[in-house]
């Protein structure tokens, strides 16, 4: 079978999914529900409804686009991502996948190729935490992993509910809807940006995953004692955030120690309270996201984290508290849609690695009601959540044509 | 001369004052040229009409409520201090100062005193930093230690200029107006609550300030590599945000360990861009405060925090870059000032300390100007700059008493 992808079209169509942003060009804001947000959605199932796709929503906002298969009853064949942009990211992550799905599925139309099985692309709702604190909300609900009643008591910073938020997006129904049924894929794909340096430094266009680190991510909040610059002598001092910056080296000292290289930890988010020039800090929150892909070191690493928090109490008389978001465990990727992969690959000619993802992904969670893997195509030095996020229209054509191949040979024909 | 202060009726005001806050009580926040600052200025200016006084406004905001003396020409003595309030502050900072300066003048008036002097309220625009980055802005402007065109130019946070800023609030006229003529004061003498916990712990109700600790203020920008929080490995990172934690605890350590137990240095705000729980920051904005009695010492733990940025930016790849907003130099208080205020405490029966303001105040650029002293009463723990600040009716009574009798003596009758 003769696949054309056509790339202009799918660079144009990125450019224009980019467009939808709170913040200034090139950096991309796209945050769950609102108005911008929104406004991307509607672009999207245009583009679906125009490729002669079957267009559904579900309570969450989680959208499929489906392209009935000959046998309609058999389990779906799944690929898609997300298209969420944490403030100031880039216009790639996630939207490769979404569009290159959508471009790969075009391409078989094209091509005349009649699936046995359903294909469907799934635009996953919110994979950043941006704005309920919690990554792959979509995908958690829908594989099971988060319950509907825990997912509608998340709030936002500013106090408003899941429920409340869906709702005022436009997303009605019951979200105890949202759990896919048993066997509604028999596969899933994700396309996406490697996230790292590694395909770029060896001179490889694809990257086959096949497995994905293990997130924990939760807040500290550290409470001292505030007071005014200039009064309090040093001795007599409690700073939360000499401590949050003593407690923020020490997670990257874990992570540095843990004995495994894939071990990362991050503190992206430091509140300070109150905030102001001539006041000590009384009060700080402190976000922390630790990765690893094996279990075992994160852990360890966490441990150390913790063992230090304690230290910092007893040594500052500070107040600190640990509040888990969530805390993951690894997923390994399903063989028979690896080998799909490899085949693909090979069909195209093109050379991969075999590769773990050391970002996580929606497909952390279809991993759990399908056979799941990931494929990943090059992003310059590596780079993403940022505004010079880039992957050459080779790269992604490439990409979309080794999708288009896999989901071929797992739809059957 | 017999003189009867109002205690209960300057408790009602310091309450009502307290009430004009953009935060929940008892919290209360206070920023310069808001609704919420301006409807204070127009209640405190109801206040000193009522009480007889002549309200006059300069073009920064500055306002004073004269007494006209028996010799209207002669330099008049000057009291009082500010009603900015920081974020999430208490209600005695500055106040105490202001209102407690309205009921001595209004003491001396029921007490049939007749001043030679002018008597004048003074309440200063914007002692506190906290809309455009500088503290003590209008003594610094009435002072000449800022000038007028340097004033002009200061932007508040969303870039709106000192200029703009001032005529939105109402205040017109021309910033070159702001400094007073030569002679203008013949004293001022301000009170306040210590901000520090040494009156308290010693049982003592009067602080007699002999000298103002010297301020030096500015900002870290610190700039590294963004990047995706599971994707790039630790040894790959530019963490700003690391950096400045290593920057923070530095500050703190030089501090410490200047040989002087007089510095304090204060990371107050913290700013983390992009500020997202799975993104490495990229950018970090840190502000740093620091002061002392003594400018040798302030200025060695500063060369200290200079040299440890620099390793920082050596070690971590990570550019620091230092901009001063200011660093004045220390100020001794007027002998004519501080005498009057012991012939004041010895009037009253009442015992008390000579000590150093380490908080600096509107009146280490009055001391420019003119010969000026401070008078500080205790407060609770030494709190200042908090929801829980407190300082008791009966100090509050007895540090206005004593003003009242300081005014007398210096505006002669």
């Amino acid at each position: 079978m003769e696949i054309h992808i056509d790339t202009d079209r799918l660079s144009r169509e990125l450019e224009t999914l980019a467009s939808f942003t709170d913040s200034p060009p090139p950096s991309v804001t796209r945050v769950l529900y609102t108005p911008t947000d929104l406004a991307a959605r509607e672009y999207l199932k245009g583009l679906c409804r125009e490729a002669g796709l079957e267009v559904r929503e579900d309570p969450l906002g989680n959208t499929f686009a489906r392209w009935a298969g000959e046998d309609p009853q058999a389990g779906a064949v799944g690929t898609g991502s997300h298209v969420d942009a944490i403030p100031h990211a880039g216009r790639y992550d996630g939207t490769v996948g979404v569009l290159g799905g959508l471009e790969a599925i075009r391409a078989l139309r094209s091509a005349g190729f009649r699936p046995k099985r359903s294909l469907e692309l799934l635009i996953f709702t919110s994979e950043e935490p941006t704005r309920f604190g919690i990554g792959c909300l979509g995908s958690r609900v829908l594989s099971g992993a988060l319950s509907p009643e825990a997912a509608r008591a998340l709030r936002d910073p500013e106090g408003l509910s899941l429920e409340e938020a869906r709702r005022q997006a436009g997303f009605g129904g019951e979200l105890g809807q949202v759990p896919l049924p048993e066997g509604y894929y028999s596969a899933f794909v994700e396309l996406h940006i490697e996230q790292g340096p590694l395909l770029e430094r060896e001179g490889v266009p694809l990257g086959l995953v096949t497995a994905i680190a293990a997130p924990a991510a939760g807040w500290f909040e550290l409470e001292g004692q505030g007071g005014h610059a200039g009064a309090v002598l040093m001795p007599d001092r409690k700073d939360a955030f000499t401590a949050a910056a003593e407690l923020a080296l020490a997670v990257e000292q874990a992570a540095r120690q843990s004995g495994s290289p894939d071990t990362v930890a991050t503190t992206g988010i430091c509140e300070v309270f109150p905030g102001a020039v001539n006041s000590i800090p009384s009060r700080v929150r402190l976000s922390l996201d630790l990765r690893d892909t094996r279990l075992e070191t994160r852990d360890r690493a966490f441990e150390q984290i913790q063992r230090h928090a304690e230290r910092i109490r007893l040594e500052r008389g500070v107040e600190v508290r640990y509040t888990p978001t969530n805390a993951d465990p690894p997923a390994r990727c399903g063989p028979q849609v690896l080998e799909a992969l490899h085949h693909a690959a090979q069909a195209c000619g093109l050379p991969y690695l075999e590769m773990v993802s050391r970002a996580y992904h929606d497909s952390l969670f279809m991993a759990r009601v399908a056979p799941t893997a990931m494929l990943f195509i090059p992003c310059k030095n590596g780079w993403s959540h940022r505004p010079d996020e880039y992957a050459s229209p080779q790269h992604i054509e490439q990409g979309v044509r080794v999708l288009a191949h896999t989901l071929a040979e797992l739809a059957g024909s």
